[in-house]
């Protein structure tokens, strides 16, 4: 076997150098993909949405690929490529990203346009500059390298996504039809983030997801708040009480049996959280909150990544009116840990409102939908090949942690094609993700494009084929 | 006297036929008028604000009345007009309207066009129909018909303003400026409606009104709920949290001393709520609600009317995005009732929200602005001349009331001119005055059109004058 290893390890010294060189290229490209606003959350963007997909179907295929397509879903179109090239002993991995961003609203608080990317010194200012195009585009770039370098050493296929940002509606309808083309032995996913700049960072667990609608509805009209005020409930103090009635006084969940099915964490977790560099401090430091804020049986860390949480992300109503209107809602998330589901958070929920709304207003969950949490073997050979990987380019190995944030392709994979995916990702905790002035550490972004080089190349090793 | 007493009767009559012989046309007026969205609160607006003065001075010219003219201020103009022929020694009355509206959003909430009046049956559908166009119309009409008839009995002078519905905030300036052209022995200000439509109603207390607004602020930017949830306190929640605490479980303001400089009712007074057809039932049918709320030491109408209120008419934060946000905001109202002012309110929320506030987030109350309660002298004779005039066209004595809106005119007015307003109105609590479907039931209307013409000639009685 002597002679395949060495040949393996000129292949990666070709690509990483070929990667190195073609840095730059890879960044304007990157800026070209940035400019192109694929909001999803908006129907308007439709025109956006499709040129996104177009752009990087042909990045796609200029790898070059054997295979670029753009694919149709009932929603937004799902651009796939592959490389079978390696050969049916080789390992299949299937990077998975997504090619929608949030939208940029309000466009007041950002520095520059959110759509025309701005370099100041190491970082890269732009809506999905992090999540999730400059993640996609390390990928590509590690890939283009070792395909440069001379032949692919594991196959490769590309599931690039467009509603990611609007919980994946179509994926699992499309990982169904398509379950033979998709077949593959794991996904790489690098739409999580490191935990900082020296800490690559391999996550195994994510949570969940339960969101829906919570309106509540009072008077049938409009109300002079001169004429009832005083004489009816109004909608948004009765809304204020269920959501403030929602968590206890120490910040916990009061849903009945709420906690009952949340795993706990093992020794070695709670252990291996407690090492982090991810103290009060740094989460106050990362927040600019005046103080941190929930359940103190656990660390913030503990919270953020093992524990659910309940938000309102969303409240609405009544107008600059001096009226007491018909209705008021929020939108509410509940971020899931194992072995929550989404279905028992909704009855859960059903049933504190049966007994604690106020009987002065009528109340409705609308739009319920979720996905449960995920959590992947720590000891899969993939996930050893990333470790080493990132460890070859950082010095030092990765830390494990369990994620706070959801993606609900990660649950939809292993449901449907029955594959794991490896989570990591080369966006800071500070790149603003989702809100205003979001933006790309260029030098992680660098070394991370550098390790899914090596990445290709452990995994030769890690699979234990040829 | 007697001769002079004929005339009056004789001018009366006329002016009474007058006015039912010109209905059909001052209706239509009246249909031109509304067509014109002269919406106060969008500063987009100007051009439909100057429309709309022009129109009302046009057709205040037209009565005819000596002088009308349009008046600047520091915001949108006063149309003022006057007729003095009466001479010294008859009364003045200044009838107050306001031409300006209610933002009529959201306009699907409409059945109709809200600028593009519509006559169903017996009601007139358009923004502005009650609140305050119509009303202004009645004034305008019986004045008139009291012209056309032969001579005006007093002096009138108009003061049609286009800022009631943003708080009137140039009037006071306005109001200092003109004090000598303003003279008055006492305003009529129909802008209060009557309790129902077999029951004339005169109003001698409004209640006064505090707003602001309150902001709550967390993080610094825009966190990932995914990343934060459970670990920083949501401002949304802390502002629910802050809102569900301005009352108790009996729906009491919990502000510190709320109620101590609230004015007792009276036993007469008590005694005559009582006797209104305001019961639970009537609120229940009026506001749709579930059920009723409020304190239950005193009856709904006693709430509504002489007991301060606090609402919160509009609260907002968050987006879609699955973030926990920066901010979230209340705008918060005050009703006030004698002897409270906006200030002490100010102070009492203030200390409140110093004690109850969560230190995990920070708050400001802005924009901060009031004026007080104000309240009528039942015996005076403008009242009195007017309590016959309602008798006279309904064939039934007018209640006595206390309304629980707000108009800030009647304070300024109060303070300034030192007048009084005499406050009725023909618009009923069913009129759907600042929601959707804004209407005027037109036979109320015009037996208020009839009432103004039997007010004219009843004041020359009740001055003693001539």
């Amino acid at each position: 076997m002597r002679p395949q290893e060495d040949r393996m390890e000129d292949l990666r010294s070709r690509a990483l150098e070929y990667a190195r060189r073609n840095r730059d290229v890879t960044l304007e490209q990157l800026v070209e993909f940035l400019g192109i606003p694929s909001v999803s959350q908006r129907p308007a963007d439709k025109e956006h949405i499709r040129l996104a997909a177009e752009w990087i179907a042909r990045r796609l295929e200029s790898v070059p690929l054997e295979r670029s397509e753009i694919m149709g879903t009932d929603g937004n179109p799902v651009v796939y490529a592959e490389s079978m090239a390696a050969g049916p002993d080789a390992p299949t991995v299937m990077f998975y990203g997504h090619y929608d961003v949030q939208s940029a609203a309000p466009l007041n608080d950002w520095d520059n346009d959110p759509y025309e990317p701005v370099v100041i010194g190491d970082e890269l200012f732009a809506r999905g500059a992090s999540d999730n195009k400059g993640m996609i585009m390390a990928c590509v770039a590690a890939v283009e390298a070792a395909a440069r370098a001379g032949e692919l050493p594991v196959n490769i296929k590309f599931l690039i996504e467009g509603e990611e940002e609007i919980g994946s509606v179509n994926l699992p309808g499309f990982l169904s039809t398509h379950r033979e083309l998709l077949s593959c032995d794991f996904v790489v996913n690098p739409d999580v983030g490191i935990l900082g700049e020296d800490m690559p960072t391999i996550f195994y667990g994510l949570r969940g997801m339960f969101a829906c609608r919570l309106k509540v509805r009072g008077p049938s009209q409009d109300l002079h708040s001169g004429g009832f005020g005083g004489v009816v409930h109004n909608p948004i103090h009765a809304l204020c009480e269920i959501v403030a009635g929602l968590h206890d006084s120490e910040g916990r969940v009061v849903l009945p049996r709420f906690y009952e099915s949340v795993r706990p964490l093992t020794e070695e977790e709670h252990a291996e959280m407690s090492s982090l560099p991810l103290d009060e401090d740094a989460y106050l430091r990362q927040s600019g909150a005046p103080e941190l804020w929930g359940d103190k049986d656990y660390a913030p860390v503990e919270r953020a990544g093992a524990r659910p949480a309940l938000d309102v992300v969303c409240i609405d109503g009544g107008t600059e009116k001096a009226a007491i209107p018909t209705e008021a809602a929020a939108l509410l998330t509940v971020r899931l840990v194992p072995d929550q589901t989404p279905e028992e958070v909704r009855l859960q929920l059903t049933e504190h409102l049966e007994e604690h709304a106020p009987a002065s207003v009528r109340w409705e969950l609308e739009n319920c939908e979720g996905f449960p949490a995920s959590i992947t073997d720590r000891k899969a050979p993939p996930v050893t090949a990333l470790a080493r990987s990132l460890e070859r380019v950082w010095g030092s190995p990765p830390v494990f942690h369990r994620s706070g944030g959801s993606i609900a392709a990660v649950g939809q994979m292993q449901e449907i094609l029955g594959v794991d995916s490896v989570l990591t990702g080369f966006s800071l905790p500070d790149d603003r993700v989702h809100g205003p002035n979001e933006k790309l550490h260029l030098p992680t972004w660098t070394r991370g494009i550098e390790s899914l080089v090596h990445f290709l190349y452990e995994l030769t090793g890690a699979s234990g084929s040829q």
